[in-house]
């Protein structure tokens, strides 16, 4: 009924509350009531008693409505849970995904305005205050658990062609959950499983975007090495514009690991790349291995040449620099 | 308290109910009421008006004091929750090790004289009758994900030794998680795990043994391919005793994964294995692989060599013939 009443109000500068009533065929007290909904949700409605309602502006929320509308997707987000505060997407996805698979079905979306104890790989700390995206994905892929990596991998690659296809920016990944902007990290995706030796049981996707912060937020840590995509651009992006481009991206990549198609986006994660080519740190477990990137192998390891000449495969680990 | 007065009736053929309420400084009613909860625990133990309390038989279940009585190990089972029957001890292990640590530390046994869904690998049915071992352990290895496939191989191989030494009978592990005797199964290993691309959450290792089981009580779509150590040995074994000689040699085997050195546990592995040098049949996913199984690599996958000459890796898979 919601959606009804905002199409009437989007196609008409003003609608009177009678012609709404007629044409959706319920009493004027039950679109006053719908009215008082809308607003409730940050939809900035004006009544004039004459005109009618007027809608002036849609909320800057990640409302499901909002997302839903106009999403080219085939599954992905076709099942938006919203909150407008989480300790963490990941968690409250975790519980989902252990539920009922009705309650969450391939593609299922938690969403949060803000997360008050939001974490990134290794239970490190995720700044996460509003104006941000921090959203999770469930999903039921048939493969092993040995494709983790890959599925990191291809959230990193819909991440970038998301952002570049909004602000034309490019964004590159930092092996092997970060996107980058200006050497600054802009995103971060945490991936978490449950799984038997051969089969996944659900993955989790996290992602965590900085969009409309003020570099001023960020914590006094994290200032040096953290970005955000309103101040890089100097204005607000659409939220909700660049989720949509995020499910649509991402779902074409996550159909291609599906089929084992997986080789043409380790392609594109090569050319959005910001640690192929280098020097690199990075602390596996306990060890640190120095060396060069030279290349990601088809399981999605990064493959590490030593001054010796040694290549060792890597899985994961952190670059320390 | 109970095990208190246990060791009096192990010591003694006969102790009063007076001498017990004085050497453990309780009254007489409170030593009746002990022994009657230990009769509620199937403890055997009869009253003689003049001469006292007299321990015929320990109950044939597989009691947590029973356990840990004389358990030769560091940490593994040190915790036990008991249950008379559980749909199945994985469930309730995943459960207890997404709680809170402290309900579930490092190497807590959950154990059920029975279960009523019992499950196997990709969701297959395993028979659990009372008279088997179901049991399953909580761990929180800081490994991988990758390392999924070895332990599973160690657990195999805790198994085949702690079989072998209680009965002199040397089991084969069929890849990636059997135990057979005369070519019949005799125990199914079921690794589940919580984890993000670098780190296991934590791990529950689930173990059905066939222990003293008839061979009538198998359903019929599994008769011609199981088999019991009771059956084999044509006497009961001791189940107590075999979950005490399995957690010992895990733990040994945990610890060295744990320190990096599972080369040494790969080797045993290959020793007891019942797949290497044979022509085999892989359904992996939806595909299936022919050929000679002519190793295990040190990151517990199995090589596969095929007719034209071809070597596969395979994480894991379900072996047709």
């Amino acid at each position: 009924m919601k959606e009804n009443i905002l199409k009437y109000l989007e196609k008409n500068k003003y609608v009177s509350g009678e012609i709404l009533a007629e044409k959706l065929g319920i009493s004027r007290v039950a679109i006053w009531k719908q009215i008082k909904k809308l607003k409730d949700l940050h939809y900035e409605i004006i009544s004039h008693q004459n005109l009618g309602y007027c809608l002036v502006s849609r909320p800057d929320l990640l409302l499901p409505d909002e997302i839903q509308k106009g999403l080219d997707t085939d599954y992905m987000g076709h099942k938006i849970y919203y909150y407008r505060e989480l300790e963490s997407s990941n968690i409250t996805a975790r519980e989902k995904a252990r539920s009922k698979k009705d309650e969450a079905s391939e593609g299922t979306v938690i969403i949060t305005e803000k997360q008050t104890g939001g974490k990134g790989r290794l239970g490190r700390k995720w700044f996460s205050p509003e104006g941000g995206i921090w959203l999770s994905i469930i999903l039921y892929p048939h493969l092993s658990p040995a494709y983790i990596p890959r599925i990191t991998l291809i959230t990193a690659v819909a991440v970038v062609k998301a952002i570049k296809e909004l602000t034309r920016i490019q964004g590159l990944i930092k092996w092997p959950n970060d996107i980058l902007i200006h050497e600054k990290k802009v995103c971060g995706i945490l991936t978490e499983m449950s799984a038997e030796l051969d089969l996944i049981n659900w993955l989790v996707i996290g992602l965590g975007i900085n969009a409309n912060i003020d570099h001023g937020e960020f914590p006094e840590e994290i200032k040096d090495t953290s970005i955000s995509l309103k101040e890089i651009l100097n204005q607000k992006i659409s939220r909700v514009k660049l989720v949509q481009l995020f499910l649509r991206e991402f779902e074409k990549c996550y159909n291609m690991i599906n089929r084992k198609e997986s080789a043409l986006i380790l392609n594109e994660w090569k050319l959005y790349s910001h640690t192929l080519g280098r020097k690199i740190k990075v602390k596996v477990g306990n060890r640190v291995v120095i060396g060069q990137a030279t290349n990601i192998n088809d399981k999605g390891a990064l493959i590490i040449k030593k001054d010796n000449g040694e290549c060792l495969e890597i899985i994961s680990g952190t670059i320390l620099k």
